[in-house]
């Protein structure tokens, strides 16, 4: 299985909440901005590529294991998880990138969608092979 | 099975994003916003009722259905879906609230938690009673 | 001077910060909402009203005066302070719903902007109409 | 007069909103980010250095100029711009960057506060004179 890189995250104070902690509204924006940078790492970017392929987000979570705070450096290591027909999963760990520790693991089910026609579509070839590099081993 | 009032929710314009739709991080926010409401609802505030118990949101999920749009005012219907011993779950459901379609679902697994001990603690009876009027019908 | 009814806005737990109240990055969010609702109330919606002419926010700024908690409930009254000739400012005042008394206050430049053109425009006629009954006295 | 690196940052896709760019309110996020390292990097930060002095933000104000996209990369220059009694503000410049150009700029008025006392306190020397290492040239 291939990799891409953590990417690194900072933990602005207004991404905390009155619990001293990280909001966990706030991981849902970490995990985005994991997919995007994946997306761009796996070199699935730009129209000759994509054509009229847009992602949905079709469902998303995060189980929240250990708290995070303010001015922490986090590091989301992204993987794919299953490649269906006209989806895939990615999941995604986010650790305490000075400690290494986990901190909370989350999932998103992502649809290829046609805005034009606003119908799904299957999962085009190209992307397929890219996504396949990345699939997490059973 | 009692039922509190579904909450309405307006849609910012900064909570859209650039695919011209509510961003999927949204949604945790409006289920945040539902949760405070809920436990305000059921009468679970304030020391004499709450003591040292607080809550942390373990896990939460969301599956989006259909798309919603800036200035579109949502409804949030909260019921609690499981009752354990340390945890409960309780289930969002997000309409428009103008055609009654449904938009989104999503859950949020709350485990009490004594910040003072800094350890998990056993649902308290007076919660769990609580809890227990708006159980969902299995 | 005519007056739209304040706006209620309540103040999300994911809206704090670890400081403990209400962030200042979330005050912008509460005027743009404010906003959104001024432009529905003095009825400037629709095609067959706003053209081609759509408002980009120029400049805004807030001032914080009294902290704001989770849980709470802020007013927010919204004023025309200066129409200009391709733009106008509105003028925000944030209290405490329940007490009165002033939080926040701000102001944000608006400028008309035709978006298929990518330049600004004058203000329209109907809009200067509309906006002039809102403007506050010297 | 001394300068800190500019900052970098990346634009989230669910920081832009409907009208397909940057949301206005995200720069305040990005200027948040700014302050808090800018403190980290001219070395305000531990109980030894800060004793009870904490800041809290009375006036923030920015200048929307070009807009901005999801995927781009903003740099943030900050400086100080003023230094008074109780108070400083910090000024930042925000630029794509890639081309350098000027797309947002804005302030903050920082005032100096002792949550313990809740009251505003003197700039400390030490802090004075951090702050004057980095103050603009008139």
């Amino acid at each position: 299985m291939e990799k891409i890189p953590d990417i690194n995250v900072y933990v602005r104070f207004c991404e905390t909440d009155a619990g001293g902690h990280v909001s966990n509204t706030s991981y849902f924006i970490y995990m985005e901005e994991a997919r995007s940078k994946f997306f761009t790492a796996i070199g699935f970017t730009g129209k000759e590529k994509r054509g009229n392929i847009d992602f949905i987000v079709a469902s998303t979570t995060c189980d929240f294991l250990v708290q995070a705070y303010a001015g922490q450096t986090l590091a989301i290591a992204t993987k794919v998880e299953r490649i269906g027909s006209k989806s895939f999963e990615l999941a995604h760990e986010i650790t305490n990138n000075e400690t290494g520790g986990l901190i909370a693991s989350g999932r998103a089910t992502i649809v290829c969608f046609d805005y034009q026609k606003q119908q799904t579509e299957k999962v085009p070839p190209v992307l397929r092979e890219m996504l396949e590099g990345f699939l997490m081993e059973a």
